[in-house]
């Protein structure tokens, strides 16, 4: 076990925006409501999976919605506790501690959040190692674990909770919902033992995501290529670089749907990268050629700061360097590739490793 | 006391559907699934509101969506028992009886089929004395009962249970999901206790409806003149004769819209009737001038048995009489006229009673 201090959050929002792959929301509202709350609660206890008893029951916490309204639309913190009460009160059993369901700005710090608040553990895992925009892509629905008992809440004070047959139906049901909430809802769901995470979640990502933010900061400080840096820090490879062109972007059903095309500069002048996304970035392909493409990581990078750039936050005019970053082991599985691999998004490609195409 | 056996359900089912004003689901589906279900656990208990106790809690139950998808998509009869117990789970108390939420072939009768099923009682009485298509729209609203904790549940085995901060974000909520569902849900919702309904709710619709079904089956035995026979009994007004010409429909948000044109025949000759419904009808214009609108009800009958014609089966070539009835009186106040008035449905015209423009 170890604590979170306000100064923890500044690294894990910035290291897990880059895990978050330009989806997960953005992280400068989670840090704030973060910080605020363990300034007034108290740090916040972080435990490895190991660290707890198989018995005890874990209800991850998140936002969900389009990231893109929720620059405009602030969660008001009561909306989570409200989502996180329901589910509880539903179970009937005690909650040992929340944790993230994916890696992303804001909601690797909302269940910290929600931890502060109710001093309550935190346990250091997703159920994605990344972030993905629907709510069946976690490990948890490769191990059979239902998303329900699920509970999403307003800031006005609405509170849906459903049970249903799959994770798929929780996601049509959810989506819907958070569409009438204002596009943004928070949410509590996947409730599981910690036996069950030792099977199916991705471990330690908080920690990584930690990590990944202490280099970003220090490369600031000390490097001449902060692109460098971070990309050795994730392990992963240098795709491009280049400047942002035309980024367009539609809402639908709920999700920042687009594609950005970026104009190489350097190595890559004369080629373009399309970068396609909805909430997150799915699939990169440069000259019209698929190149890296879920579940694989793509993670915009500022080339002079090598900070993460959101899809909401892309704007023509950026100099970017776009990353590519190895999935958790767990998604390369038929299972996993069928679940959120690019054919489910509407690709005609197979998937293929990035480290295969780089290495 | 009085019990609700076989024979009942049809003059129930009839007369609903006069009260339902098109809408309020096929009364055919809803036959099959009450008669069943008393054939197999045996009559139902309907008290009056008077026979039960004032803290007795009661939770009525119903199908929501586009009747005009019922006709092909039955309910299985799980469903609305789902919908019924996840009420009472989250409540926490035992509930007294259920009732019907509004008159109308297939919701005066689901309540009397899940009753059989769980050997529960019926109260004689409902929240709007007719039908109307949405949920904030009873009796119940203009009383500050809440229409949540309400569940509702789907064919399939899903479930979603919702607590709204008021009774229009109940509505907003669960028609994305009755729409998700497949057009159709059962619902659970607007507990309340005795002592409430006797203040809110319209007191003894189910046998008024039977009253009016047997009115029209008697008519098809002795009666040169069905329409005039109903008329009476429901106490309204024969305001056209027609042939219906041009029927105009979508399903639009999950409701089933559109208007129809009837054709004027015997002293209506060479006028044209337009009957505007969403799930129900709304309007009936004469030549373009409003004639009956919401509140009032108004029903569209076979001009040779009487018998009510709901908006999905209405078609060309079908001779018509358009019936007009006075509504509860508990709709005739400001709040109810803003609540289920002609504007809130977008015509611009004040309300009058039906009584005031016929007597």
């Amino acid at each position: 076990m170890r604590l979170l201090n306000e100064s923890n959050i500044e690294d894990i929002a910035l290291g897990a925006a880059v895990l978050g792959t330009g989806g997960g929301g953005d992280p400068y509202i989670g840090k704030l409501m973060a910080r605020q709350a363990i300034r007034e609660y108290g740090p916040v206890e972080l435990y490895t999976l190991d660290e707890l008893d198989d018995d005890d029951l874990i209800v991850p916490t998140a936002m969900m919605g389009a990231p893109t309204v929720m620059v405009e639309k602030m969660p008001n913190g009561d909306d989570v506790l409200n989502a996180f009460k329901a589910v509880g009160k539903f179970i009937g059993k005690p909650i040992r501690a929340t944790m993230s369901i994916e890696a992303g700005g804001l909601n690797s710090v909302v269940p910290i959040y929600l931890a502060a608040r109710l001093r309550l553990p935190m346990v250091d895992c997703d159920g994605m190692g990344r972030a993905f925009p629907e709510l069946q892509m976690v490990t948890h629905t490769l191990f059979g674990i239902n998303a329900t008992p699920m509970a999403m809440s307003d800031e006005r004070g609405n509170t849906v909770l459903m049970e249903t047959i799959n994770n798929k139906w929780t996601e049509t049901f959810a989506r819907s919902v958070t569409i009438n909430m204002g596009a943004m809802s928070m949410i509590a769901l996947y409730a599981a033992t910690v036996a069950q995470l030792k099977q199916c979640a991705v471990a330690g990502t908080l920690t990584k995501a930690e990590e990944i933010g202490r280099t970003i900061r220090n490369a600031r400080i000390n490097e001449a290529d902060p692109v460098n840096t971070v990309r050795e820090a994730v392990g992963g490879f240098l795709i491009f670089k280049g400047k942002i062109g035309d980024v367009q972007r539609r809402t639908e059903g709920g999700f920042a749907k687009g594609d950005a095309f970026i104009d190489g500069i350097d190595e890559h002048a004369g080629h373009q990268l399309q970068l396609s996304f909805q909430n997150e970035h799915l699939a990169a392909r440069i000259d019209g050629e698929f190149i890296v493409t879920v579940p694989d990581l793509i993670a915009l990078l500022d080339v002079d700061t090598g900070e993460p750039i959101t899809t909401e936050a892309m704007r023509y005019g950026y100099r970017v360097a776009v990353i590519a970053i190895p999935c958790a082991d767990k998604w390369r599985t038929p299972e996993g590739i069928a679940l959120v691999g690019p054919r489910y998004f509407g690709y005609d490609v197979d998937y293929v490793p990035v480290e295969e195409r780089y290495s």
